[in-house]
């Protein structure tokens, strides 16, 4: 096993960080490395917003769900799906964009643009020692997170990337049984050993949480999932989308 | 700078592969290593498709605009959204989780938890010596992909991922101007700033293209785009996916 891939595989979210910034070498460093990532076509449709005012990242806790790690740690990045560059790309060579830029494929595009640019910079923040944490919760408060952080029209800010010194360490969370996600030549048709399968990983799941609180939380994987999504959330999000100039045609 | 950084630093997309397939050890490797990103609260939305079917391949490299590359390779990988695998666990725990499973915000969490997941592939790949391409050409014709890699309903292959040894090299091409994707607190107010930046890419860009094609090509960043994003492509995505059991409420 290599150092990257030694790196890889022993990654965890960190959710404490100390209250020590990063450097202008480091950030440069890790947003070179997101830019570095593959882009669909060339089109580069993301951009990374850095936050360091601290009245802001306060802001942006309290939105995004109360979560102390977004005010504390050594910089806030939010990563934004952006057609708006390619908007202005358009006008600037006189060419009506619009239907492209308003489809479901190209909000699509944007999307794994940003996540790859972000596992990016993830990965070259761990490797310089650093931890991460993915923010998911700026999803909650959309429109005030655009106010906040200024975007234009069609860029929506999909999740924020918490970096810092790692303050405490948390254990790694098994991942589902490699049969269960990693299919050969077709996707597993036998849906009884799928079933099986997680079966098999709620007894893993199960086990982790027992030891990592002492016996207070048994959770399953499966009675997790059911649990969160019993109650759908963010469901105002396909409107947002629309509302800011993405149509998903 | 690390070997880590190193790594993503000098990416290049490979189209040209040697005709030797990774071993079973290699192709762990790099599941593993996927399957090690960070997953919005656990839900772990995706799955991947190995396809090592000679005739597989060769339809898929039709499927996806002739691309040879996807044939010839030593790995074929297809990265899906999956929530197939959530609604199984709902229903594991009698639980209808169907509306969630319904909303455009879990379509997105699938997509950026596949991306995440498919970027620690690529960088796993890199790190044995091997090259990557990234597929989005297999969104040509999703209904013929789904049907030929037995995907359910609520499965949405989403890109291929093409590995193997390079047999051919190429320029890496330069990226946005840093200023132009990485904002400080707020993105960029200045329109006039932001087309100038741009504008300096497009000298970039375009004397990149006249040095590897010896003049023959003189293209700018924003005259690729307009022309691309001209003709809008994939128009029936919005309408595949909410027929593919992901109704983007």
């Amino acid at each position: 096993m290599n150092q990257i891939i030694e790196t890889l595989l022993s990654h965890r979210s960190i959710r404490h960080f100390e209250d020590k910034p990063l450097t202008k070498e480091q950030i440069e460093t890790i947003v070179t490395s997101a830019q570095a990532a593959s882009t669909s076509s060339y089109v580069q449709a993301y951009s990374i917003i850095g936050v360091t005012d601290y009245e802001k990242k306060k802001t942006l806790a309290e939105l995004s769900g109360k979560q102390k790690y977004v005010e504390k740690n050594g910089h806030f990045f939010v990563f934004c799906a952006d057609l708006y560059r390619l908007e202005t790309a358009g006008a600037m060579e006189n060419t009506d964009v619009s239907t492209a830029i308003e489809s479901t494929e190209k909000f699509m595009v944007a999307l794994i643009d940003a996540a790859l640019a972000a596992q990016n910079a993830a990965i070259a923040a761990e490797s310089l020692g650093l931890g991460i944490c993915y923010i998911g919760g700026i999803r909650n408060n959309l429109e005030e997170v655009c106010a906040l952080l200024k975007t234009p029209e069609r860029v929506i800010p999909l999740f924020g990337l918490a970096v810092g010194y790692p303050e405490k360490i948390t254990d790694q969370r098994p991942r589902l049984p490699m049969k269960n996600v990693y299919h050969e030549n077709e996707y597993q048709q036998n849906m009884a050993e799928f079933k099986e399968e997680l079966q098999q990983y709620n007894v893993l799941v199960s086990s982790y949480y027992e030891k990592r609180t002492k016996g207070k939380r048994t959770d399953t994987w499966t009675g997790q999932m059911a649990g969160t999504l019993r109650s759908p959330s963010r469901m105002y999000m396909n409107e947002f989308i629309k509302n800011h100039g993405l149509d998903l045609k």
